[in-house]
């Protein structure tokens, strides 16, 4: 149940420390040694090899994987990874990285659930500096991640927050007063979301609702509905 | 009071698309004579030329220009290009993309506002897929553009929520009563940023409020408080 990171450059390094933060079991493979050399002493795992060879991904344990990441820069192995792999363990969930948009549909065919464009992803950023400046500096601010010790957005199960069981509107469970968070959005049992639910609305079995809070209300939440 | 925007690359071809949707004037600058092509019958203004030559920076307007956006491929060239701008134009606003960690230092030394990396956001991006799966999912659900028709995400300034130009608590204005929008965040005057706001929170002059909600909420947002 751990996840693979083929590649080990700045896109993969920086997926790595995400992963690190969050405490995930992963290994990674390089075929280069050198940019392996940090990892040496610092008891994360590693394969010297290339990951376009079978081997190598049974080495890094691929049947017993859940996630494996591509994040090569030629977008040709990044597909033949994602291919061996799929068909070594169907029920992996691949997230591969690309460089030319076409790749996009090939990568998906092959079998990747999530296609991620670095170049893409970089240009939009640049530009909503320009056009929505205040907005990005705003999102800037807010942290999904407990990486920097602090946390802005949490997720909670109904489970967690109706705790008889009964489905309830929101408004009838004083999140707010009780944690400080401000609810704003809801996962539908069906996949749907809903930004900005209504404080009628009714929280369904299965749903999700999502909160913003300074770290400390993300904190009281959690402790209060899950603990 | 353009946007001048070197290179046309997928990183800077992104950037434009954005630039568009917003109605933004710009011209782009790339030496490279092909990847132009596409903007022949556009109407949108380029020049083919080699950016980290002064005399195409002038062509392009640099000296009455409001921001420069720097999309090469290699980072030396964004740096020599970032320094020749900021000679021809001191007040240039200036965002840079950077391959390597290192570079992003000598963009700002150089005179950078802002610095992407797109293969660190990528990587982040990565990671997040998997560690933060229904958060990312919600935050794709966001829109801050207008350019997919709908927005949900939305700031507003102090003149236009305290019409009668006096310091209100948040909770005074009865903004979700009167919009249906929630208030997220808080920018103070000293540019400070507040997340999830409390209610009693005094809104000052020359601060802004960040409100989310359903694209009709942040229309009517702004029909009632900037029309
Ligand atoms: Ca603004
Ligand atoms: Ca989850």
């Amino acid at each position: 149940d751990h996840i693979i990171v083929c590649g080990y450059g700045r896109n993969g390094n920086q997926a790595v420390s995400k992963l690190l933060a969050y405490n995930k079991n992963f290994v990674v493979i390089d075929h280069d040694e050198k940019v392996l050399e940090p990892l040496y002493d610092s008891g994360m795992l590693y394969i010297n090899g290339n990951a376009t060879e079978d081997e190598v991904l049974k080495e890094a344990g691929i049947e017993r994987a859940s996630t494996l990441m591509c994040t090569l820069p030629g977008d040709a192995d990044n597909v033949f990874i994602v291919l061996s792999a799929k068909q070594l363990n169907e029920k992996l969930k691949i997230i591969s990285r690309a460089t030319k948009e076409s790749t996009t549909y090939k990568l998906k065919l092959a079998g990747a659930d999530n296609v991620i464009m670095p170049d893409k992803i970089g240009g939009d950023h640049m530009a909503s500096l320009v056009v929505t400046p205040d907005l990005v500096e705003f999102l800037g601010h807010l942290s999904v991640s407990r990486q920097e010790g602090s946390i802005n957005i949490e997720e909670m199960d109904f489970d967690h927050i109706c705790t008889d069981g009964q489905e309830h509107a929101i408004k009838e469970l004083d999140l707010r007063k009780k944690t400080g968070c401000t609810v704003i959005g809801y996962r539908a049992p069906d996949g749907n979301y809903s930004v900005n639910p209504d404080p009628d609305m009714i929280i369904r079995k299965n749903s999700k609702l999502i909160f913003i809070g300074k770290p400390e209300q993300i904190e009281k939440l959690k402790q209060t509905y899950k603990d």
